[in-house]
């Protein structure tokens, strides 16, 4: 079942560096895409994360609409549809009907959460920087929530394996969890 | 063997979101700190990475005063070392000599790469965008390298396992490469 995850945790839903999907747009209108350039930038009071998002996405005009995209995070087991709406633009095709991945209201944002996804994060943009053909979208963290059989404060990597992409069809999987021993 | 990486494939040395160490200063006077929060911006002609640093860090001092970093790699084999060196200041020890990294010179910048990590980008600040305590380092990678028996344009997650941080004492280890069995 998923649950609501405090903002100030909300952050170790993306943490480890794994790909995200992302969505833009509204309920009735809605695209997704892949993402692999991701990282938190803000802890706490607010959470905030930061995309790097090519400026001739089509997603990107739907999230420029309203300003609000969701953070959707893949396992193993979304590794074919992951790769899918990475690949292919959502002009003129429903990319949700296409890859089976289902789309389910949001708490607090307009575009939809990906169901099949085990944590999601609802972002709003605050601030945009431009760097060459690509835009920096600063985004404050609104809602975040994860399944909890998978996600205890962080990732259960020996129950769910995030994504990450590895280059063309090839992505890692992050499997184990190691623990420091201790002060030198 | 450590062989130069073409500077359009360097970002796959990130790529996957793993922890890095990274350096500040020069040969004579150098320090270094562990990193999650990075990303590539931009691919190549130039290959453009983006780290969050907080502006407090000695490091960032370091850093400043002549906006070159180096990033460094570490494997599960540097768990303790890459821990130990995210949780202390270099402000009056020296971080090398207490963690055993060893600091050597890198190709063009003047700050040293750390011997024991697999993959490293020698970089140039071009541009920082403050965002509340943390600022977003935009750099221009000039020089990257890897070892070879475990990059091959990617990380060989079967024969080296990057770091990603899931929380206080804990990371997990990316240790498999799945692929994508084709178009739907």
């Amino acid at each position: 079942m998923k649950k609501d995850v405090p903002l100030s945790q909300s952050k170790w839903i993306i943490e480890p560096g794994c790909v995200v999907l992302v969505t833009g747009g509204t309920m009735e209108h809605a695209n997704c895409m892949t993402f692999s350039w991701q990282t938190p930038i803000h802890t706490s009071d607010p959470c905030m994360v930061l995309l790097v998002m090519s400026q001739v996405r089509y997603t990107y005009e739907l999230i420029k609409q309203n300003n609000e995209l969701t953070i959707n995070v893949p396992g193993e087991n979304l590794l074919e549809q992951t790769h899918f709406v990475g690949t292919v633009t959502g002009r003129g095709i429903d990319k949700f009907a296409r890859s089976g991945l289902t789309p389910v209201p949001a708490h607090v944002v307009q575009p939809p959460l990906i169901d099949q996804c085990a944590g999601h994060l609802e972002c709003r943009i605050t601030e945009i920087h431009n760097v060459k053909t690509h835009d920096l979208l600063i985004c404050e963290v609104l809602h975040a929530s994860a399944e909890e059989k998978y996600f205890d404060g962080a990732w259960i990597p020996e129950k769910f394996h995030t994504l990450h992409y590895m280059h063309g069809t090839r992505y890692g999987l992050l499997t184990r969890r190691v623990e420091v021993k201790g002060p030198r």
